[in-house]
């Protein structure tokens, strides 16, 4: 297969890994041999495991010599916990290296040179490898900050509930079942006090026959107020937060090697994290209906006139059983 | 060219009239020679003028001996004020005839009986053509009410303005046109005294540049209030309909030969238009933004529990410049 056949590979070798390798990048690779096959895959393994590249030079063992390797993040040159994959690819005899993205941290980046001066011959993939698993690491290195998705469901007039309240379901099991995958790849779930009280959400991540996932993201919760004693969120792993400041959450969070945040509201929470563009990606699940009274999807985010809202830019729009799922960023 | 291919093409000449027509349905037809060549095309002129049948088989002339007529609505067998093209159809010599929608109307029905007695062929259409230029005369026969699309544009959070009022302009430059477009092809716009207050809108189909389209529809102003003088809709032209009754509304409009709506809001009047179950498609833009705050592009619509939410069911969503149409109808 080609390079860029592989890097699709590698690709979908680090989807598998996503959300278990923070704070490292989940990354991915794949060896092919000197005529082209597949001789290696591997992904990163949790902290302290051997890297992708490591992975996949192993399973290829000798028939490496020669060969390519395709990986979605430019190999380190570092020592880490590990030491640098340079080493293991020029040790190996790859004859090219193919790379996903370049490495934006500043003491890991310079695999590329490195592997150059061993006269292995560098090239770069077309394809949009940066909006794939190493999105949010990508930006946690470039900002020094976690990586926020803004989940909401809300009716096509953005409505999140009817005037009464009530709300289960507006979107429809195939939405949430997307929400429940989502979960089990971020490093965290953040809610704000005020969701934790009226919906007592569990905000696990479990199949939709309710069981859970194998991988469960850490559960925040936001505010000052305590959570009422016996609920779903009283719990000695949740990590409550008692502030009202977006970056005292993220500085919180990053402390705990939480890259990719998943913030689930509610309004309050989310228009804050609105205001202080603390929002990297929103996933706006848009059910088709209407309701015409009931809480607004999004709370005051301290826009007054319309020269100062907040706009994104839309990178897909796809249907999700019944539903619209708009997936945009700050433009 | 098939019967099938024919069929878009006679489509394709049907969307050209289509706003021309009413209280006539705007109709396509192709007809086809005995070897498929397509030999006449025509489309419903304005009530009194010739059908679209007849227009093409005009056009076909001996041509049309022993070919295939292909029509988007079964055609009529009854006199009205042009006689019935079923005797046309006959009296051509076409050896077949590809219908795209049944005759839902009890005094024209037939046609395809007739035909078939006098020894033609009639096919059916596999394509969705009652979702085309038809559909607003197609609802209009069956329930006896025009029909009604409410289109509103608001951020992805469900607000139509900011919370000071502005909203020039929450979609950008593309839906606009396209809104405009849909104004040529309407019967009438219709908009509450409210939106007539707050944005003086003309309520005119144009073109990007601001210049008038050939077509325009009738302008329609619903509420008690008087308008202000000298207001854009303060011309003889625009009706003024002092009531707040939804299907009052309708009524008036059907005496006027109205068979397609295009409700333009506000929030207060679509909500009431929901409310009554008077609103048959909906044409959500929806702006790639956040606001937070602001008024919401829905008012009451006298649902205040989940259980009464206005379901809808999608039928596309598109991608139009930066913003997102969803257009859906009641599920
Ligand atoms: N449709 C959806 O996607 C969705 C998602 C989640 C929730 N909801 C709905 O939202 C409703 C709850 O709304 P909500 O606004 O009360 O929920 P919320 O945003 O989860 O909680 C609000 C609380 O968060 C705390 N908070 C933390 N930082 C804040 C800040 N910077 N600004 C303001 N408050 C901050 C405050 O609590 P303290 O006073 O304790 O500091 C505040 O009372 C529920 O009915 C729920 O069903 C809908
Ligand atoms: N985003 C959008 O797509 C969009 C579209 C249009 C307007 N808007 C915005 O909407 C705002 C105006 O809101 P609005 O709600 O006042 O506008 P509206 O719905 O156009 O007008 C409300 C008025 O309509 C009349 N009305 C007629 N039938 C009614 C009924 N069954 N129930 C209630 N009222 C009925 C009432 O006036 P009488 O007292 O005279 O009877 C009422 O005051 C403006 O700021 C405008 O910019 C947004």
């Amino acid at each position: 297969m080609t390079p860029e056949d592989a890097m699709r590979e590698a690709l979908a070798a680090s989807v598998a890994v996503h959300g278990r390798t923070s704070p490292n990048p989940p990354v991915g690779a794949v060896v092919l041999d000197a005529a082209g096959e597949v001789v290696g895959v591997g992904a990163t393994q949790p902290p302290g495991g051997p890297h992708a590249e490591v992975l996949a030079l192993r399973a290829a063992g000798e028939r490496a010599r020669g060969g390519t390797a395709v990986v979605t993040l430019e190999p380190c040159a570092h020592h880490g916990r590990t030491p640098p994959c340079t080493d293991a690819l020029i040790a190996a005899g790859v004859a090219a290296v193919h790379v996903g993205v370049a490495d934006p941290n500043p003491v890991a980046a310079g695999g590329a040179r490195v592997l150059g001066q061993a006269g292995i011959a560098v090239t770069h993939s077309a394809l949009d490898v940066a909006g794939g698993p190493l999105r949010a690491w990508l930006h946690s290195v470039r900002t020094g900050r976690p990586h926020v998705t803004w989940k909401f469901a809300a009716t096509l007039d953005g409505r999140s509930a009817a005037a009464d309240g009530t709300s289960r379901w507006i979107t429809g099991p195939e939405a949430r079942a997307e929400v429940h995958e989502f979960r089990s790849h971020v490093d965290a779930v953040v809610v704000g006090t005020g969701t934790a009280r009226a919906d007592d959400p569990a905000l696990t991540a479990r199949y939709p026959d309710g069981t859970d996932r194998e991988r469960q993201p850490l559960r925040v919760v936001v505010g000052h107020s305590d959570l009422r004693t016996g609920s779903r969120l009283d719990a000695p792993d949740v990590l409550h937060l008692r502030t009202q400041s977006p970056d005292d959450v993220l500085k919180a969070l990053a402390d705990r090697g939480v890259v990719d945040v998943l913030l689930e509201g509610g309004p309050r929470l989310a228009g804050a994290f609105v205001q202080a563009g603390r929002v990297d990606r929103v996933l706006a699940y848009l059910a088709p209906a209407l309701l015409g009274a009931g809480p607004a999807a999004l709370g005051d985010a301290g826009v007054g006139t319309i020269g100062d809202i907040a706009r994104l830019q839309v990178d897909t729009v796809r249907v999700v059983g019944a539903d619209v799922l708009v997936d945009a960023r700050p433009a």
